[in-house]
C-alpha cells in the first residue's frame, strides 16, 4: 500500500513534504531571464527544489491552483514536474481538492491517478459526500494509490462550516473525521495507518490532540507550518513518536531565498537548508512531548 | 453584471443548459475515425453541439473533469471549447468546483477567469468557508463574472455533511445557503439577483420550495433533469415565472442521438430536439404551476 512507502519515507527522512507552490513570482530572476516558456523556468526552478530536498523531503506536494493559473504551460509544467518526483523515487501529493460526484469523479479519479498528470496521492473536498470519494477507492485498491481528505482546516473560514455545532454535539469537522476514518478501514497498511488519510490544519493545539486521539488509524497531511503560523510544537501533537503525518512547507522554503544577501544565486540550497531546519525544528519539538 | 446576461437569456431562450460533459465514448465514431487526436475528434463534437443548440440554450456548462481526464490534450479541447462559446455570444458556467483559500483561491480564480480557461462563471465547493469564496469577488466587480456555490446537491451522499442536523435546527445546506445568500447581496444586478448563484440538485421537493423562498436572489444553477432522475415539475418549484435558474441536462442532450436509428449520423439535431423538447417540457411545467 502506497502509505506504507509514505511511513518509511517519514521513518528515513522526517515528516517535512515540500509544497510546490510555484508562483511565478517566487523563481529568480538569474532561472526566468533564461526562458522564452514559463513551462520552462517553473520546471528548471522546480527541478532544481527537488534535487537540493530529496533527501530530506518525505513527499512533495504539488499544488495544481499555481500552474491551472499559467493555462496549459502551467500544466506542462505540472506534468514534468510530477513525473520528475516520480523518476527521482519520490512520492507526489497532488493538492487538487476536487469534489464531485459519479461519473464525474471518476473522471477526476482517471484525470489525477493515470496519465499526463499521475500522482501517488490526491486531496478531496468532502462537501457532497461519501460517494464524492468512492469512485477514487479502485484506484486506492488496485493501484497503489491514496487519499488526503480535509477535515479540519485551520483558516479563519473553517468556521463558517467545519465548526458548526450539530445537534448530536459534535462538530461538522467531527462527523467528517469519522465518517472518512472509518471508510478507511479497508485500506490499512503494515504501517497500521491508512491509505485514506486526511487533511487537519496545524493551528488548533486542543482539537490536535483530540483528533490524534480519536482518528488513531488516520495519517495527516499537515499544512500551516511556517508561513501559515503552525510552530514545531502544535505540529508535534499531530504525530505519534515522530510518524502518522507528513507537514506541508511551501513559501517558507520556496522563500528561503529570499531573506539572503544574494540569496537568488543560490536559491536552492537555501531551500534545503530550510527543510533541513523544519526537519531538525520539528524532530525537537518532538523528542520534548515524548 | 453577468447574472443580467444570464437572465436575459434565459427570457429570451428558456432556462436549458447544456451540459459539455463530452466523454469520448459519448462521440460518433463518425467523429472520432477522422481524427487522429482526441483533442480535435472532442472538439468537433462540441462544435457541433453548440451550433445546433445555440438559440435553445441559455448557456453552456463544461464539466472540466472529462476533458483532465484526457490531459493536455482534452484540455486543450476545454479551452477551444470555452472561446468557441464566448465566440459565438453564449455564456459558460466552468464547472470546475474548486475549493481552496488564499493565495491558492486566488490563482484558481485566475485559472478560470483568465488566460486559456477563461470562462463567464464557475462552480465552488464552500467546505473550506466564506474565504474560499472571498478571492473570487475581485472578478465579479470588476470583470463581470459570476459564481455557482455548491449549496445543496441530489445525490445520495448529499445526506454525509450537507443534510447534518445543526445544533440551531437547521439542517448544514441550510447555513451553507444563507451565508452564500448574504454573501451576494453585494453584487445584485438589475434582475434581481446575484452574480453569487448557487448549485442546487432538484430532487427534493419540499426543500426546493422552501430554498426557492428562502434565497429569494440566489440565482440557481440546477443539475438532476433527465438522466438523473430529475423531472419538469421538479424543476418548476425552483424558478419563478419560469427565470431565476438554469437546468442543465448533460448525457440527456449528448446521448439522444444512441435512441434513433442511425441517429449518429445526426447527432447534432437530435440533441437540438432534446434540448427543445426539455425547454417545452419545463415550459409546460411552469404553467400549469401559475
Amino acid at each position: 500500500m502506497i502509505i506504507d512507502s509514505l511511513y518509511e519515507a517519514v521513518e528515513k527522512k522526517g515528516p517535512v513534504c515540500v509544497g510546490l507552490d510555484t508562483a511565478l513570482d517566487y523563481i529568480p530572476k538569474s532561472v526566468t531571464q533564461k526562458h522564452v516558456s514559463v513551462e520552462d523556468a517553473i520546471f528548471e526552478y522546480n527541478k532544481a527544489i527537488i534535487d537540493a530536498t530529496l533527501d530530506v523531503a518525505a513527499c512533495y506536494k504539488v499544488q495544481i491552483a499555481y500552474y491551472e493559473a499559467l493555462g496549459i504551460l502551467g500544466l506542462n509544467a505540472y506534468k514534468k514536474t510530477l513525473k520528475y518526483i516520480k523518476d527521482s523515487k519520490s512520492i507526489t501529493i497532488a493538492d487538487i481538492k476536487r469534489g464531485d460526484i459519479a461519473k464525474t469523479a471518476e473522471m477526476y479519479a482517471k484525470a489525477h491517478f493515470e496519465g499526463d498528470f499521475e500522482s501517488d496521492f490526491v486531496t478531496l473536498s468532502p462537501y457532497m459526500g461519501l460517494d464524492s470519494i468512492e469512485p477514487y477507492l479502485e484506484y486506492v485498491k488496485n493501484n497503489e494509490k491514496g487519499l488526503f481528505v480535509l477535515i479540519r482546516t485551520s483558516n479563519k473560514g473553517a468556521e463558517d462550516i467545519q465548526y458548526i455545532d450539530t445537534k448530536c454535539g459534535k462538530k461538522v469537522y467531527d462527523i467528517v473525521g469519522n465518517k472518512i476514518h472509518e471508510l478507511g478501514n479497508d485500506y490499512i497498511g503494515s504501517c497500521g495507518y491508512s491509505s485514506i488519510g486526511g487533511v487537519v490544519g496545524c493551528t488548533h493545539v486542543e482539537e490536535g490532540i483530540e483528533l490524534r486521539k480519536n482518528l488513531n488509524k488516520m495519517f495527516f497531511l499537515i499544512p500551516g507550518y511556517g508561513a501559515q503560523g503552525g510552530s514545531a510544537k502544535d505540529v508535534a501533537l499531530y504525530l505519534k513518536n515522530g510518524n502518522g503525518g507528513v507537514v506541508n512547507s511551501s513559501r517558507g522554503i520556496l522563500l528561503a531565498y529570499k531573506k539572503q544577501v544574494d540569496g537568488e544565486l543560490k536559491y536552492d540550497l537555501f531551500a534545503r537548508e530550510e527543510a533541513v531546519r523544519m526537519k531538525n525544528d520539528i524532530s525537537n519539538a518532538i523528542k520534548e512531548n515524548i
